[in-house]
């Protein structure tokens, strides 16, 4: 195990709150819970470890500063700690890790920077518990849409409001996390993959070109609830029989359409809710969500069309009434040219065999390419597994990544 | 409005414990809660109004009875007031009102009668609350699995044991509640249909030959759930879109089974369960309840099977691996052949018009057939809507009702 090596993985266990990492039960640090508190705890401290300057944004943001000079632009990193529930130890923290990694480095090659660097550790990235991503990004970029997100709750009915109250900030004044344009001269997050194209093409990292951002539609489809065993086969309207076939059709015509697609395009019924759910009550209401993606927006919104005009056959078949609602719609997010020649410039000069690539996951770089050049580094995990306990990134793909994360930032600051 | 009917109506309200029937909202009086403990006290009233003995078993269940003498048989009636969640007013209400009103018009005609009669308001007929139907007759004949439902809860975790003990009685002594063979003579009940047979013939009652019991699958379908945005759609192994087919396949094959049998079967998809269920990920496991009825078990049988193996089929080209479990496998039930030719009679003699069927619910009587020579009688309830607020039964109907099982009482008791 080299120098770095050995720093990584005491570094990666401690942000992860264990002793040794836990590939069996995985790690739950909700969004603004105690644990994600707990972890930020952790950062700071090894960010003072590191010599670095810590400040705490009216969202929750930590900032570590290698502070030169109010008068010089600063270059910033940054990725987040909390985690869905059961989820991995590399997903966000993997990010915050490698940037602190890269300014041991730095340090001990006794670089002197000419413009101040600063790493973000983002409040609340996943969505798993409120349903809404990358708050702390959101907020620092000037998206965040408070007043939508007054009345947000978890599964056990704690607002959004009272978690950031209990998180130690105020609700009313978290908006003023906002950075005007000049605080920063480019972002960089660094990121696990949580897909296969880097150990499909045996390369060592990924540079990301497009955020492939969703479109989500609800499906409602209703018939008439009914007892199972009193109502004929031929005088029903189950909403479940009339909508399944939509399940097969999306993934058909997805594999279909990307035939002809440069950029792939996935969509996935990924949740069903089915009312009354009794074994023995015809299914009266069948709800299903999609999440169609790719950085190619005209192939979503064709899918999206598709799916629409598939549900009005269905209607004209059956006794049923689809409803199809559009949750999100979000086009991509392009990333900047000149970041993404600069990663591949230090890959290059430390050997690395790199990738360009499209990501299909949101990440908080996507909301800071809004306001500042920014781009995105991928690192492999292991057969692409994420979001759960398995999720696993090797130590050499953990230094790989400092190490380009250094190089970059070498050739920024000088 | 007849005098009949007008007491039915009066005591329809009284035992749903509302001064008008509520056709918006419906009725929920969960199994061994305080409401359907509200409804046993009212029932209580009303059968000593009409001078009816009132006995409370070990199980909860009310015996209202006219007593003639130790040494003569006794010939019983009856059904339940609990209701599903959200539920009608006359499903199992009727069976109960019917049976005080028959004993009202043998009461005023001055009936003597040479044998006891009993009424029973059972406990807890409805599966909504506890997943376990016919509780309280079960209990009476000797059916109770009581080891296995001592630990069964309700959604708020309540055990069935703390709301049998809640409700007042002995969870220790409830299978005390079981009636020796010689304890009657006979058991019949009334229930509304529940299905459109009555209706689509033309007739006024529903005299029942067999109760077709289900047999219920468990399919659990275990893919690899994975992120939605990051994982090709030809890497994936999505438990849902592997197991949808299944859906549509089981009503094809109820369907196309039906053109060749004499007794219908239905099968239903009725349950779902998708996990992780979040947006952003690809469903890992996908749970199905699938319930199948016909009186016809051979039927039951021949589709279960053609499911298992349509699962094998489904693995053998699919990533992932189906589980068929069976819940419940109950062989159909067939009524007393005397008891139904005697209310076959009856309703002769009253000139209505009977239709011979069978039942695709299951009722009280399905456990008291196990034992004592039992009948059914159906009475039409609007376009077959039960378990749902709109669930009707006009009074009209209530009095044919009342008037066939009177009829058939004056007889027996004779």
């Amino acid at each position: 195990m080299t120098d770095i090596q050995q720093w990584l993985n005491k570094h990666l266990v401690r942000l992860n709150l264990v002793d040794e990492m836990d590939y069996e039960n995985g790690f739950s640090r909700p969004s603004f819970s105690s644990e994600e508190k707990q972890a930020h705890e952790v950062y700071t401290e090894i960010a003072k470890e590191l010599g670095l300057h810590i400040y705490t944004d009216e969202a929750g943001n930590r900032w570590a500063t290698w502070h030169v000079d109010f008068y010089t632009p600063t270059i910033a990193l940054g990725s987040h700690l909390d985690t869905v529930y059961g989820g991995g130890g590399y997903d966000g923290v993997a990010g915050v890790l490698t940037a602190l990694g890269a300014i041991k480095l730095l340090q001990e090659h006794r670089l002197e920077p000419r413009k101040n660097i600063a790493i973000i550790c983002f409040a609340s990235e996943e969505s798993a518990r409120f349903g809404v991503s990358t708050i702390g990004s959101k907020a620092i970029s000037g998206l965040l849409p408070k007043e939508e997100l007054e009345s947000v709750v978890d599964s056990e009915g704690i607002t959004l409001k009272e978690a950031i109250e209990t998180f130690g900030l105020d609700w009313n004044t978290i908006d003023k996390a906002e950075k005007p344009q000049s605080a920063l001269e480019s972002f960089v997050e660094l990121h696990i993959e949580q897909g296969t194209q880097i150990e499909d093409q045996q390369a060592d990292v990924g540079i990301v070109r497009g955020v492939a951002c969703p479109i989500r539609l609800q499906i409602t489809c209703r018939g008439m609830a009914n007892h199972t065993g009193t109502t004929p086969m031929n005088k029903r309207a189950d909403a479940f029989t009339a909508i399944a076939p939509l399940i097969t059709y999306v993934e058909e015509q997805a594999l279909q359409m990307n035939e002809q697609l440069e950029s792939p395009l996935v969509a996935t019924v990924s949740t069903a809710a089915i009312k009354p759910n009794a074994m023995n009550v015809i299914p009266g209401e069948v709800q299903l969500g999609i999440d169609i993606r790719s950085v190619n927006d005209e192939a979503k919104h064709e899918l999206a069309e598709r799916i629409t005009h598939y549900c009005k056959t269905i209607e004209q078949k059956r006794a049923v009434a689809i409803d199809v609602h559009t949750l999100v719609h979000n086009d991509s997010v392009f990333l900047d040219n000149r970041i993404q020649q600069k990663l591949q410039k230090a890959s290059d000069k430390l050997q690395m065999k790199w990738v360009a690539m499209d990501s299909g996951a949101g990440h908080d770089v996507m909301n800071m390419a809004n306001k500042w050049p920014s781009g995105l580094l991928f690192i492999p995990c292991t057969d692409g597994i994420s979001h759960h306990p398995k999720e696993h990134t090797s130590l050499s793909d953990l230094e790989k990544g400092t190490r380009v994360i250094a190089e970059f930032l070498q050739e920024e600051v000088r």
